[in-house]
């Protein structure tokens, strides 16, 4: 993502507490009662590597009773969630300014329902796999932040990505369901779509999609 | 795959008695015994719905330190594999005409090391998700006959079995290396053609392609 640096974004989104965390990492094990209003049992979902925000704020909007959480490290980018929000922030909605390599120290072991890794950036290069959102290093802590039958959903445009992560997470232990190797052609019924899909789709490009859980010990 | 019905050929291919094994569940056990001149410890690999033979006929030729077999249960398509070598068979090639549906009963537990499975009828429709041969009840037979670090390799052109096939073999606890989502487009180096394959990627159609291993307990 080419980043146009703005640097008024940090205070711009410290006007909008309720809607940007501060201090991220001290509401670690506490996500779900910063809610107000929300059913506290109510799952957690929430989107690493957000972006300007389209798919986690539609998502709120769209599941009024699941609480969302967007993590993005880059504030000039997450300011632009901030801005299609700001009038009318929906109360199941944080958006959190931070590098998801500290994912565990942001949320508890079991506090996620759910992951969303959207369009994350491909790292093509071979010597850096270690940074691709899906390898096996980070689906080590996605596990720990998971519930034990919690769920990734992972969407790319990027062929290689998603081969490479088909292998990594079927060799750390994680199964699959509702596959598409073309989501955009395989009669989907409800799905949201992120920045990068819009663009990539209406370029006629494939989007591929799975769903995965840890199921080590279940068959 | 439409039948043309050769009355000859079961009495054709007994004329072939190295080459064509008759009375395959009497060699369950016994497999690697019945190819002269190969090495006792010869990997083997095995196809299944072999067809027209072509693939299993190369690949015999590509690597004689290893044993193949192809299995087709109709014999008027498995003639044709017969009459591709029969002026020279290769010494490391058995066909036999056999449904898969009763591997267990032609092969012992853990004489297998490979599986080959190659553009299998895809059975689109839901209610015939059990005739697939990447169903869980076939996956699982397969385990019993494979080695515990046995291999299958699966090529097909049809996505929709491709992401059934992820989805099942992942949730019978099967984890993948080597995804292609293109084949033809991956600058893969040694590829053998199937029949099937070679028709498909004529048209220009996409060839999907993993390497799977049951990895239970490994993670
Ligand atoms: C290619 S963009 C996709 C944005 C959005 N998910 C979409 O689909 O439109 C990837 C985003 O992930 C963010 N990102 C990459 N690595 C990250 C990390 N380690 N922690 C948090 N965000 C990260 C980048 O800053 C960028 O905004
Ligand atoms: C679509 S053709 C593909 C042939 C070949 N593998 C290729 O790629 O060109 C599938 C073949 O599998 C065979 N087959 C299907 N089910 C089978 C079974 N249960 N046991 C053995 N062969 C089977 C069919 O008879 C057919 O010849």
């Amino acid at each position: 993502m080419r980043l146009r640096k703005k640097p008024w974004a940090k205070e711009y989104m410290g006007k909008f507490p309720e809607l940007v965390t501060d201090q991220p990492y001290e509401k670690r094990g506490k996500w779900r009662t910063l809610f107000p209003g929300t059913d506290p049992d109510a799952p957690l979902h929430v989107e690493i590597g957000t972006g300007k925000g389209r798919f986690i704020t539609e998502m709120a909007m769209a599941y009024p009773d699941r609480c969302f959480i967007g993590v993005e490290k880059h504030s000039s980018v997450l300011v632009t969630g901030v801005q299609r929000v700001e009038e009318n922030p929906p109360p199941n909605l944080k958006l959190i300014e931070a590098d998801v390599k500290h994912i565990e120290e942001l949320f508890d072991e079991g506090e996620i329902d759910r992951l969303y890794i959207n369009f994350t950036d491909p790292w093509p290069k071979k010597r850096h796999a270690k940074r691709r959102l899906t390898h096996p290093d980070f689906l080590n802590k996605y596990r720990t932040v998971l519930k034990s039958d919690g769920e990734i959903h992972f969407k790319t445009d990027n062929q290689g990505l998603f081969e490479y992560s088909l292998a990594s997470m079927s060799q750390t232990g994680m199964a699959f369901q509702n596959v598409s190797l073309d989501l955009h052609n395989s009669g989907m019924e409800e799905n949201i779509m992120t920045e990068y899909e819009e663009k990539f789709a209406s370029l006629g490009m494939r989007i591929y999609r799975l769903e995965s859980w840890y199921s080590e010990g279940e068959f």
